[in-house]
């Protein structure tokens, strides 16, 4: 039998990781770059150290140590400092080459469920990222992928980077809803946490091998969330959107 | 041969009266509820008296002398105002019926030709509403009527009102682009004139019925706009859309 979602007019998504592959996409942007330059690093490897300074790089933005910024500027931050711990010689890299790099969290391509999975659930419900990406990363992101986004809340709508409530409930504000008429779509059991204490609906989507192959971490469900699945497709079929 | 809006990546878009018919729509909503109240008004002289009272509500907003409120607020307020005008009575009047009846602003149809200009227009270009409406409606009023956009954009992301510069600014910096990359879609000739002034592209679409058969504003272009067109396909058609 379908959960019960009749009351839930807008799902809201954590994107990276959950929608897109971001592992896959950034090694491949950076492939070529650390290449060029000689930095002899595995790209996923790359990726992966580029991501691990993602987390503490919001926090200081989460803890009032720094304003508000666009999660572009802490990617090109993050992405410099990844590069320094490479011994990199940042004076033949260009500015541009690394623009272009970081802007690769714009290339990334969705999971092989997700359209099919979107497509169905954007029948029965208004669809958003709920992300910690910037406007214009999550926009260049869905028309990259076809991703069939109906409007775009999250960090920059909010002013604020999850897991803080206000970027939950201020995003369930733009869309006129209240935060239990919202749902919140994530590979996380952090994000859904904070989603369910903020007051959201939790809808869990296992994603294994985000991390790679020996991913450790969000490998299960930690709590009871109102929908567990495998896959979009499978949300979608939990939801009665087929 | 078509105008070279290649440097383009994001269109923008006022709703009310270049995308959607809102004089019908709100005439069509208001009929009822004035019918069972008995307030004598011609459903369309009261759509247009509700109209009237957008500018200068937007106005004390604009000019500092209140702080930014999403346009739903506004649109209630002078809800109010026009039926005190008719001196309804607002005994029997719910509160749950003004909510539904400020929501007509929410379910207003396109014009006939807006879903093919849109969807020809989003092969070439990213989409949004660059409106005075607050994200929820233009949310609403996208699912009500299929207006295929990407992101919104305008009044609630920017907390400011158009004409003001920073409307246009910030929201083409929402999208990640310079204002030149920014073409502006409106029926109204002040609107496209300060997006000129803010550094936008201009594109006009005549709506000559707007307003009703006896429309005497905006009924050609008033300065050499970018694109002159007579419908949102033909607007299409001149940026090389099909």
């Amino acid at each position: 039998m379908p959960i019960d979602f009749s009351t839930v007019g807008f799902l809201g998504f954590d994107v990276f990781g959950t929608v897109v592959d971001w592992r896959t996409g950034i090694a491949r942007a950076a492939a070529p770059f650390l290449a060029r330059h000689g930095i002899e690093v595995d790209p996923l490897v790359f990726a992966d150290e580029w991501r691990a300074l993602y987390q503490p790089s919001m926090q200081k933005v989460r803890a009032g140590e720094r304003p508000w910024v666009k999660l572009e500027v802490l990617n090109r931050e993050n992405l410099e400092t990844v590069l320094s711990r490479h011994d990199a010689d940042f004076g033949p890299i260009s500015d541009a080459e690394l623009v272009d790099l970081n802007k690769a969290w714009e290339r990334l391509d969705p999971w092989p469920d997700s359209l099919e999975g979107l497509t169905r659930l954007k029948r029965h419900f208004a669809l958003g990222p709920l992300s910690n990406g910037h406007i214009a990363g999550m926009l260049n992101l869905a028309r990259f992928g076809g991703l069939p986004w109906d409007v775009i809340t999250g960090a920059e709508v909010t002013k604020s980077y999850k897991p803080m409530p206000q970027t939950y409930l201020r995003s369930a504000d733009a869309v006129g809803l209240r935060p239990d008429q919202v749902g919140m779509v994530a590979a996380h059991n952090d994000d859904l946490k904070a989603a369910r204490a903020a007051g959201l609906r939790t809808v869990f989507v296992r994603r294994p091998h985000e991390h790679g192959p020996n991913q450790t971490t969000d490998l299960a469900a930690k709590e009871s969330w109102d929908v567990i699945a495998e896959s979009l497709t499978e949300a979608a079929d939990a939801l009665g959107c087929n």
